[in-house]
């Protein structure tokens, strides 16, 4: 029962042209979401700033055209994220107005530039993490945080990233990548007073079962304050930053 | 928003006292599910004939009596399981009348014999496995389907299951419990034709990780039809079991 | 020994030729199975209607061209499942008469069409797990049953599911596919009081383990009546749904 | 090297005492860390508005006495978690004044109260769940949140949840605590637009693992903005929401 | 349908009181494996000279009490394993002429001495490993088999295990117990050119994880001709030794 | 030090030109082994017939034809396992007298045929389990065994495996091959009192885990007298079976 | 065959009472490592200046103080380890004269001091991680190295560990213990160019897995040089420290 | 801040261009590391004799060639390891001069030939382990150690072993490398009293989880002693054995 549905039946009932006990009965029967989840949904995209993100992985060029195409007309901003190598060659094409983002796999289209809000900090242990990283600092700007990285800071040589001490104390949010031993969450958490968001990686071999070691490393931090995605989630860690950073400004 | 509030508020608007487009904004901002959904629960109790089942795991005994007459009073009819031995005494004391299920942890209270329907057939494998199937039978008896138990049956001497053979074939559902291997469930789906529910026990040790080992091997079963539970979920297999015996008899 | 050997053999027990403990013993000793399973087995497909379903995996084309067409001399209906692409379009070829799935990678091919009985319903959440839903699908159809799909009702947007309140409780058996973290099925078995089927689907990454995660989380469903499958076996839910959803109604 | 003696040593610089290329290479040597870093932490102590919190298990009576004693002298404000029951009852003689939280196993001691600010809100699966879910709140408002509970809104009875629905948009940050097959984050990550944090507990049996159903299932979430921590960390989900909860606020 | 009633019926066939068509359907449809099964069951403890072992685990005094007097009774020879060290007490009252085995928890009572066959030989890496390995050794020796023990040649000293090749050389069989890495199996395999059966145990700790690391270390051995059973499982491997030890003299 | 450098030396302390002192450090020096173990290791190969196994994977047609060609001229006879495919091909030119068995992977080449003992047969539970099983066979007859396969008898159709009764019986060990969930050596193991050696399978999908399943479900049988060896390794099966069969004749 | 009698075979080969192929073969026949392995073990004693060291989990009170006496007696020094505490009460009884470590349940007897060489030092992450920290100090200082401890440096308060970079620094040998997410070894390891141990505790709970999640860690740790040991084997990190730092040292 | 602009800011210190105080805040605000970790950094470089080891996984020959030259002009010498074979041709051409390990997948490049110090002994059990125990002898040479091979002595032959007692007595660290059951570490661990670096390789099949039953195998290595890295990383343990095998020679 769309809304205008629900007006048109309320209007019979001030009409008296259908008695309030049936009406009752009507809507009490009427799939329940109709009515408020849809518009609730639509709210949702206005207050983020952003609709429905699209997973690439598996997706056609044209799937993917088609479904860019119609968010964008939609709603003025689109990100992608997991799109194939070959799959954003065909994008580029489509949409050459497009950010495309090769090492996080990721395209931005949008019709105007976001007021970028805030600041969320993105660390990334070693350079095999950076498709990781890049993916959670595309999808934090896409949309609408200020977002910037700290590359290759990993814990065995500490002094790397104790010399960003100041761009760390303020960050509103630290997202921390790592493969390996995924330490470095927990050397971030220690050093601010922010909430941090770990995204272990699957960069490792052997014992590292394709991320469950730092993934298990960064659920048992020492460093209160830490909480965890799935093992290569950039864009997980990249939207809940953006939430954290803008929770406090949005009423 | 109760079904009385609705009424209320259309008749405000067949009075003319609210306009339809107010009206309209109220019910779809309303927490919508208290329109249908706490009706559609109780249909469900009215329905399967059953209330919520009691989970006696960690509760004392003066909860478990509370809770125990509060439910006999609205439904006539409880169901609580995993009662501590204690606790069941203790109960024993508090209801007289009802059935007590000593092996299973269960107890059983109801106002007036449920009409058995159909026929649920349980098979155990072994004898430490007994506890998990007489609480898939104590299930599927206090919820009104007809259950008996085949105990003792392991594939180690298959003649002992094939003797059962007519049992086998004249049930509507069969509840296959077994530990170690778990090899039981693949069996029995060979022989018949019915929908086969597996579960796993926790009887076993070393490599058994305390149910992994019958739990994947029924996941894996070669015979077609054979669904799974939980390790040591005689209640859900039983209540399943209930659900299948009598899907075709209710509307 | 085979019935007519038997019968042989009793005939010279009649005439006296062979002593009536003589001829106990010979039949003692005989392979038991040999006088009654076989026919057991026959009786079997008579009942269900449905003979041997076929592997498709790691068949030949040649290979699967001669059991389809064995099958369907003797039976007069035929389920093949997992069969490779490109065996799929030589399969085309040789039962032009067939209906193909592609997606679902499964043919059936049958002399008349089933008289389809009851109602089973598949429940999908996201667009990836359509495969698995659609051969729990076509599984059901081809044993006999009406089965109808319901695709792209993930939990994160309650609203799509409780839109389709009216055909879920409809259902005589309901099949739940879901991959990531699989709760689809624990919502769904709070909503509907009939038996669910939950099928884990592989669709995820990192800590999804290739399924490990839904499966895991279907089998401890706090919702009572749900059982589980192993990961993407669209066809052990569809055949067992279907038995589940005629089982009422065969003797 | 504390600030006062690097002071005095610059005065010898000054007075020509020290030569500049002398005391740079002391400076240098000297343990970096005591600098800033317990600077550093100091603020940190005055930013959050909270020292160390006290890690309790495992600790006697005397120890905890003692330890909370000198931080509270020190801080004005004590936060004990995991205080085993019977030294609990020893800290409530000891420190009258303070709030005792039994199901949380938890002690807060402050000298003034707390100006709570934006708004924290704690879901909790079931009741199993209440000591967890109860350790996030303690701390969540012992480090100066406003936090409330919506307890026993499992999904396998959705109205119960869909009934706050206002309460869930008010949240800045929602902690949602859940066992079982953890599927509860999904949901409440699909209607609001603010961070979730997920907690698995280890409520559960058999393929329960102690937690780690509910924990793949909540890394695997199908709701962007969900993040997790570990399995029965009431505490680190309070804490990581509190800098959620005031991020915004803090310069 | 027993074999005298199957006489009754041939002598029925040989009067022509029954037809013969009619007599072969009765037998087809009988419960088969009641014909032949039961004495195949005979058959086997004839042949082993050995009736169902009784597990102890669970079972209280009284129970097996009155087992193990039925056992003796009927075989004139009972094998008990893991049964609890008060329970063995109580045996120890009720069967004084029996063996009993403290560290194996087994208990032996025979009417006359088995004439031991063969030989097996049980070798055990460390003096934790003893109670696993005696119970192999009894298990064999009970059945039937000369057996003996080599204990505490743990392969980080070799001359220990080496100082022993001229008995590892006799043996016709042998059982090789180790907890901790499990390496003692390869080491006796590339000795000997006699079946290995090999026996993890639980005995370590941390990434020991109760006898898995042994066992996937048995499970890859490089050593060729090495079986293994499970974690602790004395039992079976002492019946395993049995059966290969005395497989080449059994016709 | 060989043996002919050994009599050297004593011929040398025989003679007067070593003191017995001197001659007696220089052996205690000596790596030992080369003194016993080199002809121990010799007198392995007379006994057992056979020589080194050459396992064939990630060796190339050169590296394989040099090494079979080696073994053939010094010992006559020859195994190689897991031979690629292509190889394989090579391998045929190279040796036109060798059998190849395709589907096991193997090759055996001998001078003259070995006169085959005792009796193992190997069972196999479904059609993509028979280059397993067929590597179990091929291995037991190089070495020397008579033996035979059972294919294709999974537990889900008991009546095809109780059809071979007699065959099971005549067996002195069997080798049982099953993968999904690996239920077969259990069945087998009831029917038997022979040695029983299970093979699990990575034949399954999704929570077989590779072979995971049948292999823990065969480490918890219910039957005794069953061992195990890693999955897929027919092999390592068909090597036992072989030390097995032929223990008790070989003195 | 001991040496003596070694000697006296080839006394009567220079004789002439034995030729010397027939002594060549009894040698080549004698148990090979009597002759020289005992004494190598005896010389590994003198060398590292260290017996078996007794290891006291499931040792009674009896049992250690005789091999405690014993190991005394005969070596001058004795460790012991894993001592539970009421036996190591009772031990103080009986060795008035020995250090008692009462945190890392272990017994140190000697007779005279050992000169400590070298320096091992233990660094350990958290209080809770002390016992096995003092075990592996213990270890390293009985067996006659120069052995210091720096606690509770976590990686959370880097500051902590920075104060200790002289200590650091001169260290030969580093032991790193760390429960929870065990990252401290690979930030040790990253400002020392010594070789670091590391030693996972089983300090933490839920997705720790009593360990796993920090041994993980350290076998994935970004800084190269860093070895590790079994979850809280102190003891063994203690004896390799040890065996490295007087590596260079003895010949 | 740099060392020199640090005594630039001592230098107005002097001159009373800068207060004390104002200079003390200076250099405690200032990034900590800059001033003497790098110095350290640069220190150790010097002191081991090597820069940063290049992991040449997933790099380009472009990227390996530049970052090859770069480090070789800094530091006259340069190790890169996992080199992909085609990009190892590439190198070949680019530095003639270098010396190329193809199956240690490894390149070293150095102005002067290494003065090889102490003795590190690499052995390793199956020929498939080659590739990884020539990564850890080619590492362990290139940093400046003498490092020799024992190859192929796997524990089910210990002749071949044992025939090595002398050198595996001259070594000073031993690296013991072995894939399957990974029990070739205890074996060495017993025979020598100097430190063991176990390796295990990803060699093997089915339970062996791609190194994990190895893995798992020596961290619970009887023989104490042994220390254990990530299996495969023969790069870790020719590292660590180095600064094992030069730890006493360094100051």
């Amino acid at each position: 029962m769309r809304r205008d549905e629900l007006t048109a039946l309320l209007e019979k009932v001030r009409r008296g042209a259908v008695a309030p006990r049936v009406a009752a009965r009507a809507i009490a029967d009427a799939p329940l979401e109709s009515l408020g989840f849809a518009t609730l949904d639509h709210q949702r995209a206005l207050r983020v700033g952003f609709p429905e993100v699209v997973f690439g992985q598996g997706k056609t060029s044209e799937q993917l055209t088609a479904i860019v195409a119609r968010l964008f007309e939609k709603n003025g901003v689109v990100l992608a994220t997991r799109v194939e190598p070959e799959v954003l060659a065909d994008l580029r094409r489509a949409f050459p107005a497009a950010e495309f983002h090769e090492r996080a796999r990721a395209l931005v289209l949008r019709r105007r530039r976001a007021r970028a809000a805030g600041r969320v900090l993105v660390v990334c242990a070693g350079t095999s993490d950076l498709p990781v990283a890049e993916e959670a600092l595309v999808t934090a700007r896409a949309m609408g945080s200020r977002a910037e990285l700290i590359a290759d800071v990993g814990v065995a040589g500490l002094h790397r990233l104790l010399a960003h001490g100041r761009r760390l104390r303020e960050a509103r949010v630290v997202v921390v990548v790592a493969g390996l031993e995924g330490a470095l969450p927990s050397v971030v958490g220690g050093l601010v007073d922010r909430p941090v968001i770990a995204v272990p990686t699957s960069v490792g071999y052997g014992a590292h079962f394709r991320g469950l070691a730092p993934l298990l490393a960064m659920l048992n931090s020492c460093a209160a304050g830490v909480t965890v995605v799935n093992v290569d989630n950039g864009f997980g860690a990249g939207y809940a930053a953006h939430l954290i950073n803008t929770s406090g400004s949005r009423r």
